[in-house]
């Protein structure tokens, strides 16, 4: 698996693409998209076809996400892209990563599976997938 | 400007490439270096040619990163790509960031010119140029 994209947690996400586009020459990929599963406001940014960044906003029930950004946000997760979510899930499992709520891969808004861990350095690890569910473009 | 790396500090280098090497199936492209104007040991990590990721350790005089390592590490800095350093720094001041210390452009251990700056949302931001200082290969 290698890295797909790093995310990054901001209180607003409008300000946020606004800040990569004016600061960093990054052009927004895709709309804003709730997800509720992670309690998210989603946007993905990129610039020449580098690494992937993307934006996230706590939804009003993300109350640890909301802590984070009211202290101003940032770093908060690294997501690899894996062939089969549940094996990669078992294998990381055993090197002693820990899942995160939820424990089972779900829905991302663009119809990959995705999970979460904790790894050493409290790196927050995103698995996504690289098929889509099926019945999904 | 593009995102070459990222980083992340760890309390000690070797066992964190060992992690990586395990964990995440990446592998150690760089020696161990020292780089006594950051006060850091280093070494770049990658795999199928994806998003290098980068390891420091402080080094003994290093107090602050010392405490960060102390309390877990983690996540570091993200380092973009830019052509002119000078121009690109001078760029990103007019837009709010942040010099850090040591402000002025300096030679990273393989004969790139680097300088560090504070973004919105917390984020250490690295420049590294494209060209090598003259008389290095």
């Amino acid at each position: 698996m290698i890295i797909d994209h790093i995310c990054i947690a901001v209180k607003d996400l409008y300000q946020g693409v606004k800040y990569w586009e004016e600061v960093f020459g990054y052009t927004q990929m895709t709309d804003f998209v709730e997800n509720s599963r992670q309690k998210v406001k989603v946007t993905f940014l990129n610039k020449n076809n580098s690494l992937k960044v993307k934006l996230i906003e706590p939804m009003d029930s993300n109350k640890s996400l909301f802590d984070f950004v009211k202290k101003g946000g940032g770093f908060h997760h690294i997501c690899f892209k894996c062939d089969d979510i549940n094996d990669k899930l078992a294998e990381l499992k055993g090197n002693g990563l820990l899942t995160l709520v939820p424990p089972q891969p779900g829905e991302a808004f663009d119809g990959h599976n995705i999970a979460f861990l904790l790894a050493r350095y409290g790196l927050i690890i995103e698995l996504i997938d690289t098929d889509r569910i099926a019945g999904l473009k």
